[in-house]
C-alpha cells in the first residue's frame, strides 16, 4: 500500500504517518515527489488491515499495490489449473458444455432436457432445485425432490449433475446428490457459505456477483481455497449496467483477465448473461474464442412453459444448433493453436 | 403485464399467446396499435410466473405492471409505519440517530464509543461482531466475545443495539443479545437468512444492495414480512456506480422514492454511502431534510487505529459537530411543518 | 406508448388522460387490469412528444412501446447494409480490420504503420489528427499536419483512410483527406455534428457513447441518416460500468443486438474497449466468432513511445499474430457457413 | 505518477522503465516492496503524456498521483470562488434559484413561467432554445425566435437569462440574449465548444456529463478556465447508474466533494437528477442542506401541456412551496452557522 500525503501535509502528519505504520511492525519508506510526498508501506500484508491511514490528518488517500488473494492469483499458481470432477476436466485447454433448465420442473421434464443435452455433447447436466429468486411470490424450486431427479437423470445418461446450493444448511445434502456445486451471483460474498463449501472436497462453481469486481470475485473463490478446496471453477455471467436491453451485460473481456490474473478455469453463461435466447448462439461462439473453459447454457424441452427464465432458454433445435457450431469451433482453434489458455 | 408483439407477428402467434395466458386460468386483452399488437394480462399475479412469454414465436417483450411486493407497499398500507424498538420509534417523524463504530474491538473501546454516541443524541449504539469483509484475510470480527460488549455497552448507557447478522445459526444468539438486527448490503438477497430474520420477531435494519434496484429492495423486505415480521427499517447506503472518488454513490433519492412506494421508515448511512469521514457532516444534513427517519454513522474513539474503516468514521468531537446541526436542522424542519413524511 | 394509472385513479383522471391524447389527434384505448387502468395510445408516433402525460394526476408512469427511430431500424429495412468505402465493403459477410496508431504523430511513424498495418491485412489505415483529450494538456493532435500525413500513407500504401472529426468546422477539410469519417464516443450525442455528417456523402463510423444505450445509439445513427447519408457503420467500443481493471467494459452482446435492432454494419473496437494490449487478441477472436463485421485495432511502432493510449496498443508483431488468428477464425466460420449476418 | 512493476519483473525491465522516464526530463525514484518494485517520477507533469510505460516489459500497472488539473482546483485557489452575474453572486454562501420550463415553446408561457419563477425568489430565468434530443423527430427547440422571447421575459422581470448552448455557431447569438451560458451534460466534453465559451467572458454553466466522473468534470471546467474564463459555475444533475426508477441517480455527495476538490461554485438540478416532480421537493431540500450553492428548477405553467420533460417539472403551486421551504432552510442554516462553503 501507498499514501498519498496532501501537498500541504506537515512534516510532523508524515511522521505520524510513518510512526503508526511502523507501530505495527511494517517498514515505512518516503519518497519525496515534486508537488507531495508519498509513503510506502513495506511488509507482511495482514497488518495492513489493522491500520486506517487515512483517517490521519494530512493524508490524502491511500492506493492498495499488493493483491489481497494469493491461492487465486497466477502469481502463486503459474500454470493454469485442471479440475476434475470425477473423470471430467475443465480448463487448460479441457472445454466442457454444461446444458438444461434453470429450474428442475419433474422428472419427465428434466430426463428428457438430459437427454436433449446429451445429445448435444454437454457433460454436466444443470438445473436448479433450490431457486433464489427475487420475489417470495415466484417459484422456489423443488428443494430436494429436485435433487432426486438430478440423481435419476446422472443414473440415466452418465451426466455428471451440478446444481446451485443457497444456503448452508443444504451444502451436505446437495453434495450427496450432485458431482459439482454451484454458487450463484447473489451468494458471491456469502462469505459463510463460501466458507461451508471450502469444507467439503466437492468441485464448486462460483458464479460471478451481480456488480462485483474482478478482485472482489476472486477474494471470493480465496474464501472456498482457504479452507483447503482448490477445485474452484469461476463463471462469468454477466454483470449490472445502465444498459437494459439485455438483462445483464455479459463481460467477455472477464475471461481474458481471468486468465491474467488467475490460474483457475473460467465458464461463460451467455443465458444469464443475455436474458435473450436468442443472443446465446453469437455469445457462444464468442466466449469459445476468447479463451473460455466452458459454457452453461439454459435449455428447455418447451421453453414457453418453463417455471422460470423461458425467455433466454434454447429449444431443443436451436441448443443442439449451437453447441454443434460451439465444438466445430472449439476443434478449430484447437488444431490451429489459436486457444488462449493463459495470458 | 403486457406482451408486445413483433409488428410483424402473425395472428396465429397472437393467438398462442392469448392461449398460453388463459390456460393458466388468466384473462388476455388484446390491444391493436398502429404498428403492433398488444396483449395484456388481467388476474391472478401467482400465475404470471408459470408463464415464459417471451419465448413464444412472434413476442418482442414483455413489460410489467403490477408491482412484485405488496406487504411493503404503500399502496398495501397508505399510511406511514412506525417502527418500535424496546420504546424507541422510527418513521412517520420520528428521527434517530445511530452510531458507533464499524467493528466492536474490545470492551473499553465500544463502552468510550457508546458514550460518546450517547452524547450527541443518538438512540442507538452500532458495533459490528460478526463482520463480512471483502478479503478472508482482513479481521472478521469477535463474534460472540463481541456480542457481550454490546450488551455491556447497553446496560451501562441505556442505548438500544443494533448490530449485523451474517449467518442463520448466528440469529438466535445475536437476538438474545441484541435490540434490532441489521442485514448487511451483501446479504440483501441471502433469502434463506431472511426468512431467518423473518420468523423471529426482532425489528430488521434492512441494507440496500451494492446494486440493488428499489423493487427487488423491497422485495428483499418483502421475504421479511411475509414471514409475519412487520418491524422493517430499511437503511440506504450507497451504491456502485462507476465513480471511484467515493466508496460508493449514495443514492439520496432512494430516501424520497421509499416514502412513494413504501411505508416503510428509510434511514441513511452516510458513512458507507461516501467512504470517507469529510462527507459525513454534508451527507447527514442532507438526509435529514430529504425526509431520512434516521441516519446510521460510524464514530470511533480514534479512527487512525480503528480495524475497519477508519477512513469513514467520525472522531468524536467531529460527530458531536455533526449530530448537533442535525438536530437543529430537523427540529427547525418538524417546527416549520416542513419533514417530508410521505410523498 | 402506454399509460398505466395508479391503481386508485379517479375515472375522471382516466378521461383526462384520454382528452389528452385525443387532443393531439391520437387515438385512447383503454384496457381494465385487475388492479390499474392501461390506457394506450394509438396513431402518429410523431405527436407524442407534445405530451408530457406523466404530469397528470393519476398517472403512475408510461411506458414508450414503438421504437424511437426508424431508417436505422430492421424493421424498416430487412436485410443486412453492406457500406462500400471506394470498393471495400463492409457488412453482410464483408469482414475488414482498420488498424494504425491512435495518434498521427510524425510522417515516419505513420508511414510505418501503415505497412504493417497492411501486412496484417488491414483494407484500413486509423489515425487521430485531432484528439478529444480529457486533458486540456495533453496532446491534442497534429490537426492538418496530421491530415496530409494519412493521405501520404494512403497514397503509399492503398489503405482507406478512417480519422476522427471532433468539429463541425473540420468536416469539410477532413472528407478531402480521408475515406471515411470517426465520430468518437465523447460526440456521439454531439447532435449538431452528427447532422453535418449527415449532409456529406462520406461513410461514417459512429462509436457508441461512453454511457449510450443501444437506444441511443442507434437514434444518433438515425440524427445522420434522416439527413440523407445512409453510409453509417457502428462501432462498439465498451461502455462505463464500476469495473475499474479494464478502461471500459466491452459490451460484446451490443454486437449481437444491433444485428437484430438493426440493419447496419457493426464492427469492434477491443482497444479502446478494453484499454489493454494484452486482452486484444481475445477480445479479437470472440468479435469475429460473435459476427462483428470488422475490428478497428491500434497498433504501434513501438507502443512504449507512443504520445497517447500504448498501454492499449499491441506491437507490430503481437498485431501480425492477432490479425492472423482473426482471418483464420472468420475464414472457417464463413466456409462452415456459422458466420452470424442477422439475428 | 508511480509505476508498479510485476512482482517478476528483472532488473533490465526496471532499468528501462527509469530510462524511459529519464528520457523525457524527469526524475525516477525507485522504491523496494516486499513483493514488487515501485517506481515514481518526479517532475513536470505535462511530459507524463509522452509516456506510454504500461507498454514497457514488466510494468502491471501505473498510478496517477497528481491531478490532472490545476485551474479548477482548491488547492490552486484555497478560498471558494464567487461567480458574479451581472450583479448576482453565486458561491460562498450565496444562494441561488434557477427556474423555469425546460423548453421555450412560445412567448406567453415563458413570460408566465417567468412571473412564477421570480414570485419564488428565483434570480434566473431558465429555458431551452437550443434543445439536444435523443431522439431527432423530438421538437428541437425555437433557436433564434426563443431566444429573443428570453430577453423579452428579462426585460418584463429583470431575471437573469440562463439558456443552453449546443454549438460552436450559436456562442455568439446566444451571449447577445443570454446573461449565462449553459452547457449541458452531452455536450460536457465537446472540447471544441469548451474552448469556445472559455473565449467569450460570459458566465458558464457546466452540467456533469452523464457518465463523467468528478476528475473528467473538473477536467471539463479547466478547458474553459484554460482559455480565460474563470466564471464558472459546476451542475450537478444525476448521473447514469443501474437503477432505473429515476431518470438518473442525483449524486448529491458531489456538492461536498466538488467542495472540497474545487473552489468553483456548485448547484443542483434536482429535475433532471430524478426526472419526477415529486422527487423535486426533497431533493432541493437535500441540496441546501449539503451546501449547494443553488438550484436549478424545472416549472411549467401546464406541465401536462410541456413540449419536454412534464414529468419532471413542477406545476407553479408546487414549486411555490418548494421555494419557499428552501429558502427557510437555506435562511436558518446561514444564521445557526451550519452552511457549509468549503470542506
Amino acid at each position: 500500500m501507498i499514501v498519498i500525503m496532501n501537498p500541504d501535509a506537515t512534516c510532523r502528519e508524515v511522521k505520524n504517518v510513518v510512526d503508526a505504520i511502523e507501530n505495527v511492525g511494517m517498514e515505512a519508506k518516503i519518497m519525496e515527489g515534486s508537488k507531495q510526498k508519498i509513503v510506502g508501506l513495506i511488509g507482511d500484508k495482514s497488518n495492513i488491515n489493522s491500520l486506517s491511514l487515512e483517517a490521519l490528518p494530512g493524508v490524502d488517500h491511500t492506493v492498495p499495490i499488493s493483491k489481497s488473494y494469493k491461492l487465486a492469483s497466477r502469481e502463486f499458481h503459474p500454470q493454469s489449473s485442471i479440475v476434475n470432477i470425477g473423470g471430467i476436466k475443465i480448463g487448460r485447454g479441457n472445454f466442457v458444455i454444461m446444458a438444461g433448465p434453470c429450474a428442475v420442473e419433474s422428472l419427465e421434464q428434466l430426463l428428457e432436457s438430459a437427454k436433449i443435452a446429451k445429445a448435444g455433447g454437454a457433460q454436466f447436466l444443470r438445473g436448479g432445485a433450490y431457486k433464489p429468486r427475487t420475489s417470495p411470490y415466484s417459484f422456489q424450486g423443488l428443494k430436494n425432490e429436485g435433487l432426486k431427479y438430478l440423481a435419476e437423470a446422472r443414473n440415466q445418461t452418465g451426466l455428471k449433475v451440478i446444481t446451485e446450493v443457497t444456503e448452508v444448511e443444504a451444502v451436505e445434502t446437495i453434495s450427496k446428490y450432485a458431482d459439482m456445486l454451484q454458487v450463484g451471483a447473489r451468494n458471491m460474498q456469502n462469505f459463510r457459505l463460501l466458507k461451508e463449501v471450502g469444507q467439503t472436497n466437492m468441485p464448486v462453481l462460483l458464479k460471478r456477483g451481480l456488480s462485483a469486481t474482478l478482485e472482489e470475485w476472486l477474494n471470493a473463490a480465496e474464501y472456498i481455497m482457504k479452507e483447503g478446496n482448490n477445485n474452484v471453477v469461476l463463471c462469468e455471467r454477466g454483470i449490472r449496467t445502465y444498459e437494459t436491453y439485455t438483462r445483464n451485460t455479459l463481460d467477455m473481456s472477464a475471461v481474458a483477465a481471468i486468465k491474467h490474473l488467475s490460474h483457475l478455469p473460467i465458464i461463460v453463461d451467455p443465458s444469464h448473461g443475455t436474458g435473450k435466447w436468442r443472443m446465446v448462439k453469437p455469445m457462444s461462439f464468442a466466449a469459445v474464442a476468447a479463451g473460455a473453459d466452458g459454457l452453461m447454457i439454459e435449455m428447455h424441452p418447451d421453453p414457453a412453459k418453463a417455471l422460470s427464465d423461458g425467455q433466454q432458454s434454447l429449444t431443443p433445435e436451436n441448443y443442439l444448433e449451437v453447441t454443434k457450431g460451439v465444438y466445430k469451433i472449439a476443434n478449430f482453434m484447437k488444431q490451429e493453436k489459436l486457444t488462449i489458455t493463459q495470458l
